[in-house]
């Protein structure tokens, strides 16, 4: 037997095979050095201290933690979440609910089955996080990108936008947005434009979704507020994740949010995976409690500070003039664009020949453009593996552009 | 704020909260005896290897064990498992593939999502797995239900009802079975009813699902074949679980079955999670291959084995003339059938105010009927309780009996 016509849904022909995921798999295993990936780097994993709070938690605590959880997660865990959102300027108040979700893939992949139809008018930054346009796109909502600069999403642009769409009869459902230290770009949005988005999400009865994998290790002050923490109409849904300020492998992400619209993400999840890991749970929970989340940021920030100074640096000396790139205040990348007529889509074969991965912007941009944009990660790769890795492709970048 | 019309996608009305998870949470921290979960009996839990293997692979692993990993589940897990799967009667070959899932829960969701389309008709069997409804109901298919006796699912009926669905011009999807210790009836389905089963699949060109949590730990041998291991031709999907065998709080099952398939489900899973623990399932392959799943099953087995038969003798010294009970080979549960004319659904309050709780049967049946059953588990209460809990329980269906 072999697939034959009707025996897929029609749901799988909008889902697509991550070009990230497909592009890891090609360089595994070989000798090539990689800014395509988004992994923290394992040095910054608390090893010893995990283990010893696994242990401790299994022994402890197991008839619990090896039992089955309830949907929203484990209850003392969440309280503990909260606190710790609330310690670092996240409010979350009587009001919201918090759900554990298995990483914050799952929280978006929630949003956008409950709250995503055909044709609802979903706003995304250009560029924007890849995966969470993978997770949107499967229930079909018109995409709109909106431009962003160095203070991240033009929300002049947004608002002009979205007053045409509603003019012209367009259910507006929500906006996406990494406002700090953003994924791709590294920018983050300005007070102002907080202020102005969430004037616009009011106007228009709009939900927020504010993304948020990076605010907690920032390497220089950033000076603005959680959209969730400006919101005074219940409209803001934050997204939080322990993947990169603790460690991806407990796969534990969160949404904060209100009450009425995240009771609708549980009702999700149950029929989901009906509960995340109740283990890993409580593992988090006691590393959160003792300190160690707040240790292992400080440990991060120092390690990809000096990672990111090197890749700028790496830059400044090897790509060519033409070329310009973000100076991200946080996160894990810098995004670069080439001199215009360049396409790094189809530089990229010649770039692995030379032994440098990256990851083609293009497909970061909803509505087109980025051909000359790649996302460089600076959060995996040594300092000597960045320094090599920027030259090789400065070089390539510069006879490309000499050639034309 | 609060909900607008329009504001939900229209999935969400599709989506009901299961009413046992609703019903625990009202015998939360009371002083109940309760039938109503399928918890495993913490009893079981190897908590002190446990506590060791955690340790001991984040000491020696920790770099990928608390790393992000691939979509399908860690590569050497997956060897373990199909190894593992392989050495118990379950045939996983080079042309399938196994794909890690949040909980077998998540797949029985991915099989959702990827195969049904409004109105494809989905065969259950009635009873059947009440999450396993909830998760394909959210894609409309059209539930038929065919009725199961001692020997499992009536294939005779199955045909009949194939036959004359494919007649009228329905798309006949898929058959999705517990067919060793069913969940809720503990019924397991007889050789040749599997091998009609296959047959029928074949003929109407069905995939098949055979969700499979219980068999590891039966208490009698029960003489029969996987489906998967008797499929030939392609379309068996096989769901397992490590919940029963090991540990819920792990949050580990998967899904064997032809590459064709299963392919689907990891496109879809790199949207819905990206992918599970990756702690957890190092720990779990640490534990398959040290031996403890097997020691752990034997465990169990003696255990629940201990409490069945208590349900039993309770049952029989207890229940009233007029009601009938299923005698499981395996799994967690009695399905028990009260006189013809109580109302299972409208005698809870009352037993819960008596101290005793259990779970209603008729949603279990998705056609309808079943109003005087009710799903009764032995696993998590003790043998006092059993004893206690199924006196006060038949008394109570013995006076409604008497009155009417």
């Amino acid at each position: 037997m072999s697939a034959v016509p009707g025996t897929f849904s029609r749901r799988t022909y909008y889902m697509r095979a991550s070009e990230i995921r497909e592009l890891l798999k090609l360089t595994e295993g070989r000798d090539i050095i990689s800014f395509a990936g988004g992994l923290p780097d394992p040095r910054t994993f608390p090893k010893e201290d995990l283990a010893k709070i696994a242990k401790e938690v299994i022994e402890k605590y197991g008839d619990n933690a090896l039992q089955y959880s309830p949907t929203p997660g484990v209850t003392p865990f969440r309280e503990t979440l909260a606190e710790f959102l609330n310690s670092h300027g996240v409010s979350v108040t009587k009001d919201d609910q918090i759900i554990v979700t298995t990483g914050s893939q799952e929280a978006l992949y929630l949003v956008s089955l409950t709250l995503i139809d055909d044709g609802d008018v979903v706003f995304v930054e250009a560029p924007t996080y890849l995966a969470a346009i993978n997770a949107f796109r499967v229930y079909r909502p018109r995409l709109v990108s909106i431009p962003i600069d160095e203070e991240g999403m033009r929300t002049d642009i947004l608002e002009e936008k979205a007053k045409k769409l509603a003019a012209d009869g367009f259910k507006l459902k929500m906006i996406y947005t990494v406002p700090t230290c953003q994924n791709p770009s590294g920018v983050t949005m300005s007070r102002d434009r907080r202020k102005h988005l969430l004037e616009i999400a009011e106007k228009y009865n709009m939900i927020v979704i504010e993304d948020d994998p990076y605010s907690f290790f920032s390497f220089e002050p950033l000076n603005v507020e959680h959209l969730k923490t400006m919101d005074k109409n219940s409209r803001v849904v934050y997204l939080g994740t322990l993947s990169k300020i603790l460690s991806p492998g407990l796969r534990i992400g969160y949404a904060a949010g209100p009450k009425w619209i995240v009771s609708y993400f549980e009702l999700a999840k149950q029929m989901v995976d009906l509960h995340s890991s109740t283990l890993t749970q409580y593992i988090a929970m006691e590393a959160i409690k003792r300190g160690l989340v707040d240790s292992t940021v400080e440990k991060a920030k120092k390690i990809y500070k000096e990672k990111r100074d090197a890749m700028l640096d790496a830059m400044e000396k090897y790509f060519p003039e033409g070329s310009h790139w973000t100076r991200p205040a946080g996160g894990l990348f810098v995004f670069a664009y080439a001199p215009p007529g360049i396409d790094t889509k189809s530089l990229l074969p010649e770039a692995l020949l030379r032994g440098v991965a990256y990851v083609p912007g293009a497909s970061f941009f909803v509505e087109g453009g980025g051909e000359n944009t790649m996302r460089l990660n600076f959060s995996y790769p040594t300092i000597e593996q960045i320094y090599e890795g920027i030259k090789r492709l400065g070089s390539l970048i510069a006879e490309k552009a000499g050639k034309r």
